[in-house]
């Protein structure tokens, strides 16, 4: 089955790409290939001109439940720009390193369960054999306040 | 000599893999291979069933001295992973890229320090010219409450 | 246009590699090839002997422009070790990933301005089809007290 129909199946939709404010222009890029390897860029729960999940610190603003949804829709986005910048979904050969940072504060322990929101997609679409080496941390703040970032490295077949 | 018995000499033993509690699945993998490029997840101080270092933030619940000991024992368990997921601990050709989190305070600034106790391992066991490029930082918290979390990127023969 | 010429033209200047107090030995290497891929270790604002940005977090001792040339400085950093360690400047082919940490407390949201910095250089030098993916995060605290630290994956032609 097609990644693709796969997300359809589960009722999971790739959100457009996060809308850039007029006249912002970007030092880096979403991706980049070299070879088969492709370097996704930090990316978190956006969707289009809004975001996904609620701002904050998980723990605090967000509950891990709410964490794990954006973690998830983290990782939607990060297969969004794969799909629109690089090459088609099928194409990926094997996931190999996904950093994830969890928006939080220093009694905050259960930064996996909160990543697992964004591999536990990956694992489900591409298989056991396919998902990346992970580290889960924390981060004091992200960036727009957003609860989660999430980075990855992969293969091309 | 080999590194099992570099390992000897020095009286450390690789500790066993992390013992998963019962019904736990993971949507990662500790280490992926990709050619001869070898992507190894987070690591911490665990020792099969436990932990083999204190909980907690460096500074705060342990001294620089024990959290020390503790990244020394998580690039054991690094190497534990290499050999049982991956190849023989001889195979490395090369350590290209460690990250080390350091769960601290706003206060802290010896992350070097602290992360000195996985890099001096692998340089004692290596050698100086086989050494990878590292990033020390601080986490807020880490999971578990581990002191310390490294992941790492290395080449195989 | 040769890089240094382009760094020459913007009144810029690398740094001195980072002096290193006597009878310091280091476990890491500040940055390691494979193939035609090299790892850059996390680097700073350091100035051979000194420091060239404001010690502390972004948004209390430094303000974000502050924070901007330490980023600035610190990618320059980064081309010195490049040049000194592995090979010419102009040998880039494309620069893979680069990592961000911004020294900050939990209210900071702007580590994307800050690590700016370090890859609008990048950009100005070797031009849009090359910079990276970024992650840009916060750290509680860095080593020395570092405002910022940046390290990063870059492909040689």
């Amino acid at each position: 089955m097609l990644i693709r129909e796969k997300l359809e199946q589960r009722g999971l939709v790739i959100p457009p790409a996060q809308v850039v404010p007029e006249g912002m222009t970007f030092s880096y890029r979403r991706a980049v290939r070299h070879g088969n390897l492709v370097y996704i860029a930090g990316h978190g729960p956006s969707e289009g001109a809004g975001w996904g999940a609620p701002f904050g610190k998980v723990g605090v603003d967000l509950t891990v439940q709410e964490a794990y949804a954006a973690a998830e829709l983290t990782a939607l986005n990060v297969l969004g720009t794969l799909e629109r910048e690089i090459t088609g979904l099928d194409d990926v050969a094997c996931w190999l390193k996904m950093t994830g940072w969890v928006n939080s504060g220093p009694e905050f322990t259960e930064h996996a369960q909160v990543i697992n929101g964004a591999t536990d997609l990956i694992r489900d679409l591409y298989g056991e054999d396919k998902v990346a080496a992970r580290a889960a941390v924390g981060a004091p703040a992200l960036p727009f306040d957003m609860p989660v970032e999430v980075d990855a490295v992969l293969a091309l077949q």
